[in-house]
């Protein structure tokens, strides 16, 4: 059984700590910064996975893969890139016994191992587009690291597009942040801000990166997956030109985007609660636990929890049974409480007598009693359903009940200690980096969404938060993960 | 279109490269040994993951993730597993901008970074069996290498399972063996010899490696898949030590088991041909291809084109339709002759008054007039079934064809150069490698399946074809991939 699990109230930080371990997602390893994915965790991943990846199909993409090395030469051929990952990464200085020739970095991220192969495979426009993700492993040395949002190696997959033009890439730069978007919202039950980075905070190499922020429940801000206009930076940096339509020889248009397995990271902090994880149904392998009160005619009550479970499997819901006598009821509730599983259905031998069963949801933990006849699987579904929508409500409702309009400095910096603050920037890197250092706070977002933009009245001009400058339009602010 | 493959006739090894190559299932990168494997090799690998993954989750085992590096101290823990893979590592000296203080081995299998995590899990009987797969890259550095069937980096899955006794891991170890015989039968459509590898061949740190064995078109062996008896080596190594029922301190039993992307490699050298590559149905993402014969009313024919392309979608056969008109029908046959797509549709507008079309399966390259009604999905899963049943009947006739009994070493050096050679071995490691010292052949596999056994009377015994002392039984000699 778990340990005990800080209340979020006590020490958020720890709370999220005890809840990975005691549910069993992740443990550090014996590995520096590196996490183990254990089995209840990677079934959030292969869900995840799954969904992301038919959407990427849906939208025209082809998964393959390329190498984990890359020469030291090839991630320095673009200057941004380099000085912005090399720090960061594992070096292979040894193979086969002997010291080698050129150092061999571990990717950190896949754009130039990925481009040199794009250039013997782009002659002419007949070439483009070359719509490519990958699934793969990356590292990244982090000094301090914390399970699922920041380790030295994680998981991911890597978006790398090539394209004529650059209204076609900039149409696909949107097209993946919209996905992610759609992914976020549908299926992690997560809203969130989609819009661009600031040139501070884009990707080393991006001449814009575009990214979706969602909102923790301490109200520190997640970015949980970035879609980047690469212009020609790195077509250039590897010589990758191409014939147009009207024969002449013009550079590659570049995107990238991607997501990881601080995806899962995301998803525990913006729903669980002090009883342990709790998963949308739409990414649980599992979402209905029957426990069985064995009590009376042991053997019929086990008979009926397993008729029902193949009634729900066979709609479509992944049920399982515990009916295991080493472990009490009350000790299995908490079990699947701290495992989050979305719906428990208990039985025992009265219930069965009278016809009924009692449900009770993850989220609220309410209960409900539930007819054991046809109308069940439908039932246990609008449920399901319910605790979709729900988790997604209460998230967006935390959001907004968290973010404030603030337009002085003092108010400014009480508020960004938490949630999100839209205040207005001078559009100015000097100013951004002085709020950064008085506050830890950075310009996490400029949005695109109409609706947000209008929401908060960000086109409105005005007078800069902290430098007293005009300003054409807030822009929103937090701490981050 | 295609570059000219070199005829298998002509030279078997140049034939696979072209192949490879025109086929773009994968090609060399810019890192030594390294290969990409391009979107036609990877939808391949994609379907191979989808049946294997189903197979491990319907015998009970569930995904995770461990970390890519491994701590040299690590590997040394068992003593036969430093020695078999400490060479072959690519090592890691530096992270982060600073030299480590232990060197890190970029994993070439896992056995001992699983093992330091199962360790820390398994304190009694009640915490066993674990029944754990990894999907990942993992690294051997390679002299000589060779697309998809050995290269310094590949992707593979790796079970890693710990049992209570040693009767419940042999279990496993079993009915792994027989899980990728299934798969390589049902799905690859390549027939396998089940059996043990000797002492010799076995896996460092296995006490015994089953494998399947399949015969390339080359009369070449190629070990396809293996599953480890790994005794309580690792346990023993770790100081992995579990509560007994009876409450004694005892050592987990442990096996292991993997296939990896070289199974690529084998489908291409068991079944294509020197139009390119065949698939297997089961194993090929897209099983039709419709090419419209652009004459006439051309957007009628496109329009038919599409009809059908949708009836047979919905009813699961995936297909598309090639309509462009920047390449000739005959060019877009050759095409999808050397993509391998298992069957084409030729349809022009006299098929289209006739109301038939014309199918061409890719293994025999046979014609067959099919009509246009409803009877068209059903012939076609025919054919497609007739395909997949095929290829599995001329690589089990060929393996037969290329199995030889022999009773003289001068006739076994003559065998030896193409095909299978059964013979009699008196089972000392000695003779084994004076024998693939003299013949550059090895023992491939001590067969298992009764059937293999008894159609070659294995269990006769006789005597030694090389040293000429007694021996209990024949095995089966091979050179190999
Ligand atoms: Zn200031
Ligand atoms: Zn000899």
């Amino acid at each position: 059984m778990a340990d005990k699990i800080t209340s979020r109230q006590e020490d958020y930080s720890q709370w999220y700590i005890d809840l990975v371990r005691s549910a069993k997602l992740a443990d550090y390893s014996d590995v520096r910064g590196c996490m183990v994915i254990r089995p209840n965790g990677y079934a959030i991943w292969e869900k995840m996975q799954t969904a992301l990846d038919g959407m990427f199909k849906a939208t025209g993409h082809v998964n393959a893969y390329f190498p984990l090395f890359i020469p030291e030469s090839f991630i320095a051929k673009e200057a941004e890139h380099i000085e912005g990952f090399a720090p960061e990464c594992a070096v292979v200085t040894h193979g086969g016994g002997e010291e080698l020739t050129e150092k061999l970095y571990v990717r950190p991220t896949s754009e130039t191992i990925i481009w040199s192969s794009y250039k013997k495979w782009i002659q002419s426009y007949r070439d483009l587009p070359i719509l490519i993700n990958q699934w793969a492993n990356v590292v990244r040395w982090e000094m301090r690291t914390r399970l699922f949002l920041r380790t030295t190696e994680f998981l991911w997959q890597e978006g790398h597009t090539a394209h004529a033009t650059p209204e076609e890439a900039q149409e696909e730069v949107i097209r993946m942040i919209n996905v992610y978007r759609t992914f976020a919202e549908e299926y992690m039950a997560l809203p969130v801000i989609v819009g661009r980075k600031t040139d501070s905070e884009k990707f080393a190499g991006a001449d814009a990166t575009y990214c979706i922020e969602a909102m923790m429940q301490d109200g520190k801000a997640l970015q949980a997956g970035t879609s980047h206009n690469l212009g020609q930076n790195f077509a250039k940096a590897f010589d990758c030109q191409f014939q147009s339509k009207d024969g002449v020889l013009e550079y590659v248009w570049a995107t990238s985007w991607g997501v990881s397995t601080r995806l899962i990271g995301a998803l525990i902090m913006a729903h669980s609660d002090d009883k342990g994880l709790v998963l949308p149904p739409k990414l649980a392998s599992r979402q209905v636990v029957i426990i069985p009160i064995l009590k009376g005619n042991k053997e019929e009550v086990r008979a009926h929890a397993r008729f029902i479970a193949r009634a729900l499997n066979h709609h479509g819901i992944p049920t399982f049974v515990d009916d295991s006598e080493n472990n009490s009821p009350g000790w299995k509730f908490a079990e699947y409480e701290l495992q989050g599983i979305p719906v428990r259905i208990e039985l025992g031998p009265r219930d069965i007598a009278e016809g009924k069963c009692v449900a009770a949801r993850r989220d609220t933990l309410e209960k409900t009693e539930l007819l054991l006849d046809d109308t069940l699987p439908a039932n246990i579904e609008e449920i399901l359903n319910n605790i979709q929508q729900n988790l997604y409500d209460r998230a967006l409702l935390f959001r907004q009940e968290n973010t404030v309009e603030v337009s002085s400095w003092e108010e400014f910096k009480a508020k960004v200690e938490k949630g999100f603050v839209i205040a207005h920037w001078d559009g100015t890197a000097e100013t951004e980096a002085l709020i950064k250092e008085e506050t830890k706070a950075t310009i996490r977002v400029l949005p695109t969404d109409e609706d947000y933009r209008q929401q908060y009245n960000m086109d409105e001009p005005g007078t800069c938060i902290h430098s007293g400058n005009p300003a054409a339009q807030k822009v929103v602010f937090a701490k981050a993960y």
